[in-house]
């Protein structure tokens, strides 16, 4: 899979500001690549800037009734449901890690319905893909529901945002054409040896 | 019109990091009253911040192929499709100003095919929308349409980035069911004295 | 606004048969202006005739669970989802008169289901927007929650038959390309002096 | 099929407006039977009498682009896409004798774009469908297919209002649940003797 | 109606494997004609073999909760919602004769919600359409209701595995477009003598 | 995943018929494990030799304009469109090993239009995919544009047949809920030592 990063320009790494030179450099270390979405926001640094905090103030989070692992399946149910091959893929990948299950990204990303979760989080995807694909249908309803299952305020909140940051990650992706790593694909599939 | 600002938590102005107090005065000041998307998000300073810097990138902006008022009426066509409501009015109030024209952002809100706008616009207003709502069916060749509408590389990426921006505004306004402040309603509509 | 009135011809009123251009005369001096569709239809007399006495059955009526704004809302929640721009922006100018409320018309046209009304009239767009868009889905358990609300079977028939006549007329206006005229746009937005 | 005329009261014969008794007379003797939908329409006479006006304006009526049998099969698609039974077999009788055709009607309701129809009529119920379903689609590029077809300014506007007009029959008849009488499914199968 | 069998080879009789003609030969003695869709197999006749024995295997079966004209409602229903002329009207004609009720196909396949049905079989076809159209949204508690209603395991398979074969049979049939032949259109509407 | 293998009956497999036996035991030895639909379908010994021998004669073939690989994209395609977990697994499996490409089948399933396919594939995707999910939209052009991509008339059939038979497929995977084999998962991913 040799696609471009990107169908907008991608700026040598060493012209980036200090501040998103220094968090690319982080991120590639800690995973041994640096994910194409980095790489083709960086022409854009305020956008990279205020995207990335935006993602991290969402998704390196553990809460008793939203996990990481919870939060990454959201991501991978409501990116399906839009198609975004990047970001099913990345954060299927990322899901697989954090839910120790190498088979839960997939079945979430074609038929979440059926996957072997609990009540709380098929009622977490339920709200989250008609807050992704048919927003006006999300009614306080559906956060009583969530409630009910333990969410507290700022859970509850948590699941909306991510719902809606990713409603933006998976246009921008689908714009730029932005093509997941190789690396992706694999991980969290087999055991570590 | 007095229904709450949030379904969530709105914190008193004054336990707000000074960054963000000082964003809030300034445009409280200029505009006469605090847009209530502002208040909703301010028990998230780091979401608030990263939210209002991606939208001032995308949206003070003015190039010769996509002028603000442009990218107003990309916001209100957008945010109609998603029955965004604080969307919708407060962007349509912007649009009537920056168009000087009353009636352009109800055109756009309601039927944006019969706008009385350029082709460059339609076309940027049919991708756009369809983008908004249904991405995976987005192509380069809806890209090159634009390119030959005058559109940079520049205005490209931020036609997408628009309809992505507001993709999550839409949503996250729909979570916390924020309604727009009375004044947007009637700003741009009657001719200043 | 300078669009023409209908993609048809438009005889002068002098031209028409004398029972409608004593209509058409009678409203040009209670409202100030000739709404375009009365000129628009009056091509075609017989069914201009037709039109506007089914429409007079319906919308010139007040009953204890209907009232003339709840009327008006039906045709602007509906007429919404048919992006009919005529419809939406004339009867939202008479709902904002009779209901009495700068707001309500644009809340219904966007997001009716989070507009500040009473369950009844939640009820009745649920099933009005349903009637409207997708008629096979309704069935006698909504019309039985209409009559939980209080609806005589009067009033019944009233919803159906508004939410129907409104079909022909948002098609009609689309087919014809009917612009509203530009006084609707401001009226009921400002407290009269 | 013993189901009731309407969900809604249906007056004695009697009862009726003159005008309305002599035009149900005059029904019931040429057709041998009065159709459900007068009955059901009777007991609001001003709505009955313009519904019928409205009718009889638009489907009596032969031009050289468009035949009786044409409108029919416009109101068999289209209502067949609105899932009403009344008009889909009501009409599919009058549409089998309007074209001497006894399989004409089905195909046209089932899957009109295999039916063995000419481009002409293959454009006119293309548009008339999408106007039907989904209105917002239909510009001023189909209705130019459809003069391209030989369709007058006259044609054109029937060919909308036909499809308005039933937009509003098979909602209300829907709403009424109104029942075709059993002499429409077999009328125009069996060749006369 | 004298449109080809198929868009693809249609081999003579003669030509064909000794067990398909057979069956042919059966089926038209018995019918008095051979359905299109066996003449517009029989290029393939391996396929042609398992699509009749599958057939025969989900439809030539009586069961206290799902009698054979229960079968063919399924079929009319969901073959319409596909738009298949072909099993609207072969298997509608079977329907007529199965039910021994000249109108109950016609119902079904316009408008089953209104049909003058039992609640098992609303239930059925409630359940049936979905999986027709929408698979993903079929639940253990839609295969409950069914049992409710008497359906043994036995019959829950049927109801699957007949809107499962028609999926295929639909589709098949649009792709070669097999009309029906003209007899089906008649079958079962009027008592023999 | 230890997800029951069916919601129906699974009998023993020395209760199955001598021909399903041989065939169930051949497929465990030549892939090193029984896929669950096999074990699924046995307790219908008819329908399951019936569906084995539709699924051979479409996917056990190649032809110049129609490879085996091309023949499993169809499926991962069309069942990814109906949110089969089954099918988008294992048949995603054997395309990764046809196309020799660990990539592929997930493009595929996520988002067939931008994966790196030549225009011939493009084409075939798309019409499957209509064809799979809104069937009466599927015309003669759609089968031109494919034999202007080389596609002989055998091949044209396999594809609507093809998607004709995972329509089945699909459906009654999702009724009887079969979970994939977990084998399938890693299948095709990591090259062979």
């Amino acid at each position: 899979m040799t696609q471009p990063i990107s169908r907008f320009p991608v700026p040598p790494r060493s012209d980036l500001p200090d501040e998103l030179r220094e968090r690319f450099d982080a991120v590639e270390e800690k995973s041994g690549f640096l994910p194409n979405v980095f790489a083709a926001l960086s022409w854009r640094p305020a956008e990279a800037e205020a995207f990335f905090a935006m993602h991290d103030a969402l998704m390196d989070k553990e809460t008793p009734a939203l996990s990481k692992a919870d939060r990454e399946l959201i991501v991978v149910a409501t990116s399906a449901a839009n198609g975004c091959l990047y970001c099913v893929v990345a954060h299927g990948a990322i899901a697989r890690i954090r839910a120790r299950d190498p088979f839960l990204a997939d079945q979430v990303a074609v038929d979440w319905r059926k996957a072997p979760l609990d009540e709380r989080m098929h009622t977490v995807l339920d709200v989250a893909v008609r807050l992704a694909v048919d927003p006006v249908t999300v009614t306080t309803a559906d956060q009583d529901r969530l409630r009910a299952h333990g969410l507290s305020e700022d859970d509850l909140w948590d699941v909306g945002a991510i719902v809606s940051f990713f409603a933006l990650s998976n246009r921008l992706t689908h714009w730029a054409a932005i093509p997941p790593n190789d690396e992706f694909f694999l991980m969290g599939r087999v055991p570590r040896a």
